[in-house]
């Protein structure tokens, strides 16, 4: 696959690891974000300053891509005023984009589209990713919708996405929960390129999280893009397994996300029916 | 339940026929549309002409209301931009009014949310709500977003919400798919009594749809809310079943609006995998 | 050429000539107006309702499309923020989309955007397209901006635009101004046809002028894209040639657009130098 | 000439430039900015922070004043959305200002309003200010926009104006381009000088470029403001006359401009008429 | 004074009233509103339509007029967002004109900026306009803040200003509050001739009241302007005395206005401190 | 009183004092700024980013809030489009969420609401709350709105109200018109606090200011709350008596804001009519 790929979000966290990481890998990158780029650009890569809001400005800077990495927006919870623009309306753009330039989406989805799913025990298995969305805020709302726009997009118009249900990603885990949803930055790396060079990967889903023996999270469509993840959050158990979040944020899948702010008393009264 | 209902959308074909239903029920009703109110006013109603964009106005009016009947918004598929604010936003506006007053919303969610899965045959089962969104458009997007926010509001503030998937309603039904998913006036009203009058609904989806023989779905959660239709489009089959969709749009429960427009030349290619 | 059509402002006057001819003439149009259509649409046309200034539903509209005939926007003097929403930014949302479908833009320009040229005498010679603009106003300042950002994408996208200096396109003409610069509704819609069909055009621009006597105007680009106009409006001379401006509008192409409004006290001081 | 002069864009590189030169000068400077000053203010000179998009605002800012000297907004070749704010709203807010005050406006215009005319050769004459625009992207519309609206504002309402076509106004010439279309600074001060001070200019349109014996640019109404550029871009030549643009951009006035971005790979197929 | 006077709100009730006794009167009028003029315009009458909200647009209006008579924006109680933009900015824009017109205001202020005083009784006197704002809502309080705005015009920039606090002006009183505070057609237009003509008003404040004998109100700054009403509410009382407010609503100058709306359940406990 | 208090404007100069001074007390801090807090955050304190033009957002901040101490928006005389949003708009937005929450609101106010009154001199009186507003431009005209929605919001729905009309709150007073009207920083967290403990208040206006000899205001409402001043600004006098304004500003108690800009050349002929 020739085709330049464009970067959203480039100067996040996220992007700026994408980016190093795939120019290295020889892609032709095409970075954008609302904010300036932070550091010296790679050769091969150009960065144009864009709101994901202007959809003429974003479907041009698409022409001729092979691929979109849509990393940018909102990347946390925050007032559903923040969120709306960014990340819903921008979603839009994108889709729109890859639908006139026929390229691929790599959405970077989150846990916190099934941040109330409770955590497993031993009795429960893994969850799975045709297990129902359960959004834990708005920003994991934006992700469900994200997720459902590009079930839309490739029933209706073949546009191809995978959605990348991205755990924690740092350079090292920072609390038990991450030891289960920990993805180290070369197993985000070695993703988005196997994402980018799949030959087919229709309307698929994967848990973006490295080889962690205590994860939460099983079966998913990754066989279709041939990764497999090869670190280990395990080696950082001793460091972190002791730091918890309280008692009803411990319980989900999702963390401090679940708890519903200065509303928020007790934990919510779901468990009347068995609704799943 | 005595508190007051607040109905959006009261200017709408279906909210007028749910104001004069609701009516001669002996409900408190509170109406409001973006547009003014073009039937006379039944006794115990009032009306107040806002917009669902304006949040403030919105979680003023749902003061002291017990339940929300939410009709209100774009009711058909249209250009994102058009979508965005009345059917995004506006749930947004409808679903902090209910945290705030501890009511219930009835949300007017449609087939459209589940669109793109095919019509069954013979050997197909129905559709399951269980089943995953598969929206045919903005509209059917912004449908299942709805759905989605009624399930986080659930879990995370204890809002009860009733997800109505209504088919198609109408006085009698047009063509020979609505005689699967025609839901009658009478049907409808019985409906939305009964999401009123349901002691515990918690997070629900119940298909809007009258007893047709020849429905496309089945289970759901209505014995949650008391609810059985008693009418049924079969009466109105020789009249109508000669009139079928184009040969793409018949084979998905959306219909015409699972076509991709203009730039839709023939079914998409999703058959390659199966993903659901 | 098979290629779709699409016109914009097809509920506007000329808009409405327009589609009735051109669908006579068998061409496959796609209508789109901030309004719902008025007429009964003729067979091989689709309608949608759409607003210039969104334009990521532009770009979708004109998707296939070979030519854009652009007759939508504000179509008259107004104040200057309701002509730059729909007049400027729908331009660039025009042209856009033309680059994108490789199309052709047709533009409804305007003698608005010479009118500040006296109208010729005696002596004088006839106004050329290459003499410069002197728009008389907002909406002429419009226009010229709408030929100058066709030459732009000329240059550097290479989309062909042919740009009509509309004079007064009516049923007949309605004073002694009108005599030099009526185009009838059969010319306007040859001219249109002309513009389709014609194999090269680049950037071109001519006179919508039917074949007046008393034409103010001369040399243009008609002979690039075949069209010569058959009416006259001489056979009303009788009986519209008494009806003038005043005084100050008389002296201008323009008319009473020349007018400074309600700052104007006379002819502005512009005789000092000879800028042209 | 008492009267305050209003300059705009007074913390941008230029703005700084004629802010110290002017003040020097003895001028009474009003200044304003969208971003704060920089510098430490010059004594006779006050700075009130303010958008150019705030109309009445920048009408308040201008009363009193004899002259504006226009050189806010957006500098640079932007996505259309950023410039249609600053650019074409701001142009009519200043010369509603300018109107209404019976002041003159000098407008910061720029080469780029005719950037897609060819650089001159031997045997090609000079550019004559008379020539036709050929803007060479949104920026350059929006200086060929702003220069007809001066044209406008002259015939319609006798607002008087210098329309500066500015090269490249640097400390030194940068490459080889800028040999030929080089402004010093004391150049450009004294040119702002003379726009100020001069008797009567009417619509007049003056090269904003030093004495270089390479310039692309003849005839202007620079007599008619009485000013003669004193510096030479020369001596920098053995420093610059090596770096050039590519290929394509080389063949243009407008240099890099003129590159059409991603969708650009090959010269445009103007050739085809001779246009001009 | 032969200066041109602007009417804003030309198109509402009062509006088309003034419009006709004004120019029978043989005022220069200038007529202006965001809807279309309903009536034939009178001989000396010029109409533009315009929106409150485009400052620019009305600081042109307004040039060269001497009288503005301010009778545009929201009419009675509605959400705040209504009335932020025509009756609290289009107020700003108002004086703006007047400022750089040196024109007058004369500002249809109303009985609703102070609605919460209680109706005199036999032993409470009548209101004075020195007496403090009790605003009963957000139009009532967009009225107060338009007069503040007057105090601030006249104490600041020395514009004069009549703030005419209209009662009830209809063709006949309706109901027995109407017996207190009705303004006949004939004194309304009477008043306004009066605010024009008079030589010197500063900062003036008028009960726009008939001459009724069970007036609620006190003195004021008539004299100043010259103005007796003429016409008087009592030959209707026996037609309307019975037709009464609610309860709380009848202790009220302001009548149902000071009802709180759906939260509102009971007078407010404000009789704890004697705070006037 | 054990509920949260909300903070706004909680990172501006007075914010900080507050936040310091009221966790210090012990008291439930609950912090919103449309910038980040600049500082540490004190033990009990939460601080959340917020825009007082998000109504929605607001009206969950201030959910179980007993107080909400309105210290935020714009702060000094700017443009009126830099006011509306923040301090008109915004004021509505906390009026809201108090009426909401029954909650109490102590209001920022200030003495540009009077600033137009004249200062003091031997014979004159000082200043009482129940003089009427005389604001000295947009920022006063605000404050002015502020008070009487407080007003409005007591008479109507019972909300109570503090509203502070603060001198000049620094570190210590910085010229001779600050000898007057300082308030030093112990002075307002005391003030803060009475507002929050003192049991009834309802709608009363208090001067801001510390227990200055030389203090141009006289009567209000402290006694309601409890609170006495205990600092004083003649220890200072010798330091800064010699900084006076200009002579027009030194004639008003709004010192240089009830100059007029631009267009003021000299006092305003407010003389001619006694309207106080």
């Amino acid at each position: 696959m020739n085709k330049p790929i464009l970067l959203t979000g480039a100067a996040g966290n996220l992007g700026r690891v994408l980016t190093k990481g795939l120019a290295e890998h020889g892609f032709d990158l095409r970075l954008t974000d609302v904010r300036p780029f932070p550091d010296t650009l790679p050769s091969g890569a150009v960065f144009e300053q864009a709101d994901l809001e202007d959809g003429v400005a974003l479907l041009r800077l698409a022409e001729g891509c092979g691929t979109i990495l849509h990393f940018g927006g909102v990347s946390t919870e925050r007032p559903f005023e923040q969120i709306i623009g960014p990340n819903l309306r921008g979603l839009f753009h994108i889709y729109e984009a890859a639908r006139r330039e026929r390229a691929r989406v790599v959405f970077a989805s989150s846990n916190h589209a099934i941040g109330f799913h409770e955590r497993p025990t031993e009795d429960s298995g893994l969850l799975d990713v045709a297990d129902p969305f359960r959004p834990d805020g708005y920003y994991g709302l934006s992700k469900a919708y994200g997720e459902l726009m590009g079930r839309m997009y490739w029933d209706k118009h073949g546009v191809e996405n995978v959605n990348l249900r991205i755990g924690a990603c740092y350079a090292r885990p920072a609390d038990r929960r991450q030891l289960s949803i920990w993805l180290s930055f070369p197993d985000l790396v070695r993703l988005a390129t196997c994402c980018i060079e799949a030959e087919r990967v229709a309307h698929a889903v994967v848990w973006g999280v490295s080889q962690n023996p205590a994860s939460y999270w099983g079966n998913d469509h990754r066989e279709r893009i041939g990764w497999e993840p090869q670190d280990s959050a395990e080696p950082f158990r001793a460091e972190v397994q002791h730091i918890l979040d309280d008692a009803v944020s411990e319980r989900y899948q999702g963390g401090t996300f679940a708890a519903a702010g200065y509303s928020r008393t007790e934990p919510a009264p779901r468990e009347t029916f068995a609704l799943d």
